[in-house]
């Protein structure tokens, strides 16, 4: 791969390795319709863009920007990020500008393989401005694998401002493979502005997991659903925080649900705050193993233990 | 009254401000059964003991040591605090020792009339040392009044050690006149206890309200369940933190509903923590304004806006 080289992607221009983190973060076997950037070990290594959808290179900090025109509708970028080299720690700043009255898919991700001993470590910070009437919907997942004993971290930061009747739903996973991260998501909300969050996160091994959420209402009827699910596995540990300020006429409600398996621990620390007397604010969070009865259920179907905990765990994932 | 002087209660002992706040934090009206210990102005006032219950004046700090002897059954200890003077900052530490087996009444909170201009404050500091089989009901109110300018502060703090399969109900009230509180409860459960706290509060004006609850369910079996419930008027603030960590086979279950009116703000902190698969833990909480349905309801029947609110307010304290 050619530093700084932007062209069209060839799926011959990377390895197996690289095809299989690729297909792991953004479902892709082959090259996706409409505009995409793909970044491969810190550089660019294929991109198109649409009439619509403009990908623009940084110039004064890696990264690029990515720019809808108003009105765009049914069409998806892709943003995915490989990396497949030991030691790497790459850092990336993406903005996505979505115009007025906009309908698009937005799929980001990131796959590490480090068959090395160094760590190999991914920053992406995300900025989204969202405009007026416009909807989006973006998805993000985070992958590791290989057996060396180079950690695999991800710290990946997403902010995202939503102007007057705009919509974001995202959908962030991070099921397998990395050793440690610390995921921020913040959000600020105009009048009649909707964010949904769905987070799915699984560790095992002795993985560390943090994910916070920032939510300010700050518009006249925005509104905000902040749902995570998680599993901690082996000697695992994770930290949920969930914030949501209320300081207009808006809803929010923010929901944590986790499974607690083995020697794991997890923390849950929500917070609501309603600076007006028309927030309306709810959070719910709940820690638990998985209930017997559904394990012995499944066992009764002739399920090992360890298959009927797999096959709810799958489940409560889903 | 005399300083230091520890002599049986008559009501002529007390003028009329002081039976007044008697009667708002301890409903009592005339010398309780059972032992007790008053405090009026940071000065003992009355007491009475029992052949099952002392109560001994500490000698390196303000307050009182209360000893209660096994299998003490169907007592009850009052300790009220009364301030009337105003400018005094009343400290004071109260510890009980409720023996293995006993079934016991406590009956605790604090009056501040204020009709000066400067600061009247009431720091208690109550550790409960509840030993193996033994229950208790805790009820403490916390009132202030007064016309004069001066604040009325009370920080109570109370931390509760409970031992093998004990039992201790908290009932916490503060539900007028105090103009800044920070409150903590901590809860320490053996094997088998069970901790249950049921506060209520409603600040009014430019009052702040500060509650804290820190549990930790260190016995297997153990658990406890803190439910808060709170109604915030005009221009005042109110913060709830609620933290219960499982560190063993345990339930957990927190709780906070809040009503915002008028200018207020509230904030609910709460936090889990599962270090233990075995530890089930679950958090609520949500905060909103009187919902218009209810409001309509009642003043369809007659009563008018304010009416109405003062008594959805009412029935959610009760």
């Amino acid at each position: 791969m050619q530093k700084n080289h932007v062209r069209k992607w060839r799926q011959g221009n990377m390895d197996q390795i690289q095809k299989n983190l690729l297909a792991e973060i953004a479902g892709l076997h082959e090259v996706p319709a409409g505009a995409y950037n793909f970044r491969v070990n810190g550089a660019a290594a294929g991109r198109n863009t649409t009439s619509n959808i403009d990908i623009v290179t940084k110039t004064d900090k890696p990264g690029i920007d990515i720019i809808i025109k108003p009105g765009t509708k049914n069409e998806s970028v892709h943003i995915p990020v490989v990396l497949s080299q030991t030691g790497l720690d790459d850092l990336v700043y993406n903005d996505f500008y979505v115009g007025e009255g906009s309908d698009v898919l937005i799929v980001a991700g990131c796959g590490i393989h480090n068959g090395g001993d160094k760590k190999s470590s991914h920053d992406g910070i995300h900025t989204f401005h969202i405009g007026k009437n416009a909807r989006v919907r973006y998805v993000e997942k985070h992958y590791g694998e290989g057996d060396g004993n180079g950690l695999r971290i991800m710290n990946p930061t997403t902010v995202v401002d939503i102007d007057e009747n705009g919509y974001m739903e995202m959908e962030t996973t991070q099921i397998k493979g990395i050793d440690s991260t610390d995921r921020i998501t913040k959000g600020r909300l105009g009048d009649g502005a909707v964010f949904i969050v769905k987070e799915k996160i699984m560790t095992h091994g002795k993985q560390y997991a943090k994910t916070s959420f920032e939510v300010e209402l700050n518009g006249k009827g925005s509104s905000t659903n902040v749902i995570s699910r998680s599993v901690a596995k082996n000697d695992s540990t994770q930290v949920f925080y969930a914030k949501i300020d209320g300081n207009n006429e808006c809803a929010g409600h923010s929901e944590c649900d986790a499974i607690i398996m083995d020697n794991a621990s997890v923390k849950a620390i929500p917070e609501i705050t309603a600076n007006s007397v028309e927030a309306s604010l709810i959070h719910e969070a709940a820690i638990g193993k998985i209930a017997g009865e559904q394990l012995i259920k499944l066992m009764t179907l002739g399920l090992t233990e360890a298959e009927a905990e797999e096959q709810i765990v799958n489940g409560f994932l889903k």
